[in-house]
C-alpha cells in the first residue's frame, strides 16, 4: 500500500451502517452488499473472484501485509468494536465487502437447462450446506423459491464455502407455482423409486421443500428415494439431497 | 390408566433434578439417564424400544390419553415450568426418560467387525447427524473416541432421529491411539483414492477427526476421497461421510 487506508471509527458512519445492514436479509435485499468472512474463504474468493469485491475490512493494517489487493478492492481500517460487530462468526480475520449479484427471475414454463435445483429452505445454514453440495456435484442452476433464505446471508456464506460464486442463482415463484413447472420434474421422497437404479436425464428439475416438510401430495413430480437399511425413518434433508446429487454426478461421470 | 399419575411440582424434587442432569454431558455420564423429545421420535421409540425407557413426562394427562404404555414405563405429570425446563427443543410433547446403555471399551488391537466408524466429533448436533447416516447405511459399530460429544445429549438425540437405538456404541481411546488400531484402516481426504472405484472390504475401520481438522499426516490410514467438480474446496464433513457410507452401502447392495 502506498498510502494509509481509510479509517472508520464511528458507528454512525454511513458506509459502516451500509455494511452492518448486510448482516440481515432485509438489508441484503435493500442495499445489495454482502460480507464474506473466513480464514480460507476470504483469500480464496479474493484470488478467484476479485471482481465480486470492493472493500477489505480489518482492524490492523498488519493483517493485510503482503496481500495483493486487486485494483477495485480498497482497504478500510475499522475501530475494533465496529469490526467485531460485522465479524459475526468471530473469525478475527479480514472481511470482504461484495456486491450481491443480480438474480434474474426464472420462467418455469420453459424447459430446464442442465440440473436445476428448486428450493425453499428457509434456514440460511441449511441453504448454505445445500449450495456447497450443489457446486461440488455439478448442479447448473439454483432456483430460490419464495421463502428461501437469502443466499448471501452471513450464515449461508459460512456454510457454503464459496459455493455462491460457482453457481447460477435465480429467483423462483412461490412454492405452489412449482406444480406448473415444465419437466422433467423430480422430488425426493422415502417412498419413491430407488435412485441408484435411475437413469438421470441431462436436463431436469429437482424440487426441495421447506425443512421438515415433504413435497405436497398433488405435486406432479416423479418421486425418487435414497435406499437405506430402514433402521432410521429418514435421512437428514441436506444429507439426502447431497447423496442424490452425488449419485447422479457419479453415474454421469462414469 | 387406573390411577392418577405421580405429580411433581417442586424444582427441588430429587427425581426432577436427576432428569434435569440429563441436559448436560456431565449429568449424563454421572447419572446415566437421558431424555428423548420429539413428535415422531417419542412414539416410534416407545413402540420399537420400550425396554429402553422408564418414565413418560407430560404436563396434562390428556396428552397421553390412548397411549398404550409398556409395563415398565410409568407416567409422571410435571408442573408446566418444570416440563419446559426439560423440553429444551420446545416440542410441547411428552418426553421419555431412558437409561444410557453401557458402552464397553473397544480393543482396537483386535481386527474390525463389519464397518466400524471411529469418530471424535465434539459437536452433539454433528455427531447426531452422523449417527443418523450411519444407521441408514449399515454401519455396524460406532467407536466414540475421547473428546467426542455424548451420544445421548439432547442435541445429539434430536439430530439422530433414534439412530442411537439401532447402533452398537463403544468407547474408544484418545485420538492419538488410533494410529495403532488394527486395520484395514481408512480415512476421508480430498487427495485420496476416488471411492467410487474402491472395493470396500466387509470388515474395516473408517476414521473421522474432529470438526474442521483432517486426519494427522502420520496416521497410517489409506485415504479415500469423494469425487467432486472441484468448484468448492471441500464438502461439509457430515455430508462427505454420509456420501461415503452411501457409496459403500449402494455398492454392497448391488
Amino acid at each position: 500500500m502506498t498510502r494509509p487506508p481509510l479509517l472508520i471509527e464511528s458507528p454512525q458512519n454511513p458506509q459502516f451502517k451500509l455494511w452492518e445492514s448486510a448482516l440481515e436479509s432485509r438489508g441484503l435485499k435493500k442495499n445489495g452488499k454482502f460480507l464474506l468472512a473466513g480464514l480460507k474463504t476470504v483469500p480464496e474468493a479474493l484470488r478467484h473472484h476479485p471482481e465480486r469485491f470492493e472493500r477489505v475490512l480489518f482492524t490492523d493494517p498488519a493483517q493485510i501485509t503482503g496481500w495483493r489487493l486487486p485494483p477495485g478492492v480498497e482497504p478500510v481500517q475499522l475501530a475494533p468494536a465496529l469490526f467485531r460487530t460485522l465479524d459475526v462468526s468471530g473469525t478475527g480475520f479480514p472481511l470482504l465487502v461484495g456486491t450481491v449479484p443480480k438474480m434474474p427471475a426464472i420462467d418455469l414454463s420453459q424447459p430446464p437447462q442442465g440440473l436445476e435445483l428448486l428450493c425453499a429452505l428457509g434456514d440460511p445454514s441449511n441453504l448454505g450446506a445445500l449450495l456447497r453440495s450443489a457446486a461440488a456435484f455439478g448442479v447448473s442452476r439454483i432456483v430460490l423459491l419464495e421463502g428461501a433464505a437469502h443466499p448471501f446471508h452471513p450464515k449461508c456464506l459460512r456454510a457454503a464455502s464459496n459455493a455462491q460464486f460457482a453457481l447460477t442463482l435465480l429467483r423462483g415463484p412461490r412454492w405452489a407455482a412449482v406444480n406448473e413447472a415444465a419437466g422433467p420434474l423430480y422430488a425426493l421422497d422415502g417412498g419413491g423409486e430407488d435412485l441408484t437404479r435411475f437413469d438421470w436425464p441431462a436436463d431436469m428439475r429437482l424440487i426441495l421443500g421447506e425443512e421438515g416438510q415433504g413435497v405436497p401430495a398433488d405435486c406432479p413430480a416423479t418421486r425418487l428415494s435414497v435406499p437405506t437399511t430402514g433402521a432410521v425413518e429418514s435421512l437428514n434433508a441436506t444429507v439426502a439431497v447431497s447423496v442424490a446429487l452425488f449419485a447422479r454426478y457419479a453415474s454421469v461421470k462414469l
